[in-house]
């Protein structure tokens, strides 16, 4: 259990889906009306979401609002996070198309079979995951590669939804292909639908900019403003809805929802072929990959500001369940999105219990308020979706990234053109590989520098940044990385060239604080050198190395061989070797 | 330069190449005089490995001899190593083979020139590796690597050879190929050949056992032993050609070497061809990598013996000419051979002229005693060889590795069982990626530990091995390894649970010493931890960062939310936070 130092509700990690709340005891009636209010506000940025969402990913409307009842109940059952906003996602719904389009035409029967199965897929991977604890693969979607994996995926997706403003067709799933089709189809630009769109695109573009200074005087909270804000999509519904109506604009070819069928989803098996299952595993994986990290990421993040701790393996469990009830019910693929989330948690939801409610409040929609929705045109939900997505958007990323460590913006440089240019799969395939090369090349150019006493201390520190002594007779060399194969050979011409620069030296100390493991490859240049020392007169010590490293070096004949000492500490070390020679002398 | 304790002829790195010795001036007749005894018996060892390798290989056996001149002097022109002995070697033999079986006949005029061409194309491999400083791709070879390469391809050797001892005939490249046609073909055996063969090898084999034992009474000196045990392959060549020459066995079926074109290999410019190189291309720069780390280790381990540097962008220089040259005299691709070299180090060469001496002798036998080998039966080069690659097999090494590390015994085991199943190309991937992926599960399990104050010093160490003090309020953590999007999850993990299971903790301290990288993964993960830790009221201090890693740190707005503070040291934070909460007090 986390320590206490305030009162807080929520504040330990003892309340963990709803079954914790239950064996927590009692559920006040202050807590229900926080999370109903929570609820009330995430059901209505979730219908517009839903929709745009299952537009996105080729799927019939009414799809993206199955999603968004029993998975959440799926979750709230076995998940931890009592802010995540389950339900359908802008990255995942991308991740679908670029799943199904390549097997079966949009919005067909098979293209939303598929679309169930992929999801059942998505859940079954995930649970194995969390069965196997293999949560940490994740991992490997390090922080750069995600980040751009996202910006990237915001250009594809907006690129996608230009036909939904404008009318011009745009087909193909990478940025050239998607730009050459827009240049070839300009001619298809409808006039009445890039009104709607572009007039909801400004709209929701301004909103979100101005509505702070535009409010701040009346006297709104911060709170209020992005509660407000949130709700701007669902009033671009709204008023665009009456605009089609009242001009009748789906009788000059504006697009429309149209009539969405009333009544819950039914609860049925997605055909299930092997053959289907082999062509939808990879995006399945992918899915499931990408859903979970980015879920985890969004609950980590919020759970930290409530010291709520994430068990990734519990998150597993409950994204899996929601997206195998998501296959079950009609619904497709489903995973913790941003924005919702954020909304949610500030909303003040503190159980899980929320997401119940929300699931109640799509559950009502469906049966009784579908016809609503006759006349939204597609336009406003592009634009929606254009908004969503670059706002998730992060240019800054790549700068930061690249100031920090070359290494790291080069990765999310990687994996942004090969999203891009190449696709989802080689693009985030490249980052990792990225990744791991500039990992790598870290490890194979270690940091090496000679050490001396800070004067008055027994502490040791780089020549060259302190002012520190040495002596004539005693070269230390720390070496700030485990010796392995990538770097051995470097470090032995480091030690070599170091020891050719000064003549007097008749003890070599290698410094091992920084050293965390010595591979086989590394144990035979240690070894080498030991006997290129040991011709010239050098003995080699070695100081400060630690204990899993000495208790490895315990079981070969290296320590025999070694001409030198061992020393726990630099300080002894030299203690040492200077006493050693003052006796000679 | 290296410093000089004790005086050598050849003890610094001055010398390199003959070059070098001109420069250093002067040539005295003692050198003279054990640069020559060296060539002698290195020519004598030379003869039957050329003979041998060349058939290894699948060429004419005067190809083998022609490779034994001119690559030496471009060597000893271009080269630094003054025992390394260049020419035929098994492993490359087998290379060779492998890369030109599926292109051309075994044997045919057609094999003879992509052999040479292979020669040329791995020897401006090797140049385009010295130039651009590339010499460090060999390390990536790693120990464990190479040793199970080169056992397991002593296996595939002796299997293959198994045909010129018994005449059965052994086809394929895999391990289990082999054995499958030795089954299928066990009809075609031979009993002359058997009985030269087995005999040859039997000799070779108790020689090698029993010599030193046998003849140690006699007051021989172990140098003298080794030299004479090397000659052995020299008298079972003298005898069996004299006992298939007396009994007449080529008559009976026993394959002799026949009548070899007698004189100098006359300079030629290999046939080129785009296609040819395209086909070639992949066989070349893997036996440049594997010629070039078996070269650069031999050199190395010799070169230590000397207090001899070895640069290895200039070795890559010697073996590239050495190998350009054996593509433009009718030779074969050429590299350092272990046995040779041992042998030239301990016959005492002391400067590159040693292997002018023997290119020298070679080209004598070239020119008038080619006819002395016309009755020597191929079965006893066949012996020869086994013997050889048998003596470079180290089944032991396996266990070693895998006593002082499971990932360096995995990576072996992998790369010996691909090697042998799948083919020599297949198994040294398989064991880079075997390595890359140890070390990767290395750093993602980093090793964590709690530490103390070392009672009465300024040193901390590991709370469960040493008796440590430790204080109620400040929790001092050691994370042993860089801090990486792999191992990011899991140091959190480790973080909170410390945290959470002491109550009173005030002050968490992140030891950095064992830390020589944070990545934007990790980062981010800190980022969030100091928020968790502020929420509930502890602070989060770092101590003994090292600078290259704090220099990163200062550009971010890192330092600026941290909760705590920078200590230079460990007991500086000690110190402090231990006045801090007396002052509260």
């Amino acid at each position: 259990m986390l320590k206490q130092k305030t009162s807080h509700p929520k504040g330990n990690a003892l309340y963990s889906g709803v079954w914790g709340l239950i064996r927590a005891g009692g559920y006040q009636r202050a807590l229900f009306v926080q999370d109903l209010s929570a609820a009330l506000v995430v059901t209505l940025m979730l219908i517009p979401q839903s929709l745009a969402y299952a537009l996105l990913a080729g799927l019939p409307l009414q799809v993206g609002l199955y999603a968004s009842v029993l998975p959440l109940l799926a979750y709230a059952l076995f998940g931890t996070s009592s802010s995540l906003s389950v339900g359908p996602m802008a990255i995942i719904a991308l991740l679908i198309a670029i799943t199904l389009e390549p097997l079966a035409v949009r919005g067909s029967d098979e293209y939303v079979a598929l679309a169930m199965l992929l999801a059942l897929l998505s859940g079954v991977c995930l649970v194995l995951m969390g069965v196997l604890r293999m949560g940490f693969l994740a991992n490997f979607l390090s922080h750069p590669v995600m980040a751009a994996f996202i910006t990237a995926s915001a250009i594809l997706i907006s690129l996608g939804q230009l036909k939904g403003i404008t009318g011009i067709a745009v087909e193909g799933s990478t940025a050239w292909q998607q730009v050459n089709s827009i240049f070839q189809s300009v001619h298809s630009l409808h006039l009445p639908t890039l009104a709607l769109g572009v007039g909801s695109l400004v709209f929701l573009l301004l909103m979100r900019r101005f509505l702070l200074p535009l409010l701040a005087p009346l006297g709104l909270s911060a709170r209020g403003v992005l509660l407000l804000s949130r709700m701007t999509p669902l009033m671009a519904i709204l008023v665009t809805t009456g605009i089609v109506f009242a001009l009748g604009l789906h009788e000059q070819g504006v697009s429309i929802v149209g009539a969405l069928p009333q009544g819950l989803p039914q609860l049925q098996l997605p055909q299930i072929s092997l053959a289907h299952i082999q062509m939808l595993i990879p995006g399945a994986i992918l899915i499931s990959l990408i859903g979970f990290a980015e879920s985890i990421a969004i609950a980590r993040s919020l759970g930290a500001m409530r010291r709520q701790r994430v068990n990734s393996n519990r998150e597993l469990l409950g994204l899996g369940a929601a997206n195998v009830v998501a296959g079950f019910s009609g619904g497709m693929p489903v995973t913790g999105g941003l924005s919702r989330s954020v909304v949610n948690f500030d909303a003040g939801s503190v159980t899980p219990l929320s997401g119940v409610m929300t699931a109640a409040c799509i559950a009502l929609i469906l049966l009784y308020f579908t016809g609503v929705l006759y006349y939204l045109p597609h336009a406003v939900l592009s634009a929606i979706i254009i908004v969503a997505v670059l706002g998730l958007a992060n240019w800054q990323e790549c700068r930061h990234l690249w100031n920090y460590s070359r290494g790291d913006g080069l990765s999310w440089i990687v994996t942004f053109i090969g999203v891009l240019l190449f696709g989802v799969e080689v693009g985030l395939m490249a980052g990792v590989i990225a990744s791991l090369a500039s990992w790598l090349g870290r490890s194979s150019n270690p940091h090496m520098v000679e050490v001396g006493r800070v004067p008055g201390t027994e502490h040791f520190r780089n020549t060259q940044r302190y002012d520190v002594e040495r002596s004539e007779r005693i070269l230390t060399l720390r070496i700030d990385e485990s010796l392995m194969f990538a770097n051995a050979q470097e470090v032995e011409n480091y030690l070599l060239n170091m020891l050719a620069q000064r003549t007097d030296v008749e003890h070599l100390v290698l410094m091992g604080s920084g050293i965390n493991h010595i591979d086989a490859s590394a144990l035979d240049m240690l070894e080498r050198v030991n006997e290129l020392l040991l011709e010239q007169g050098v003995q080699l010590h070695l100081s400060e190395i630690k204990g899993p490293v000495l208790d490895r070096l315990q079981q070969t004949q290296f320590l025999q061989h070694l001409s030198g000492q061992i020393f726990l500490t630099q300080h002894q070390a030299i203690q040492t070797l200077d006493q050693l020679d003052k006796r000679v002398d």
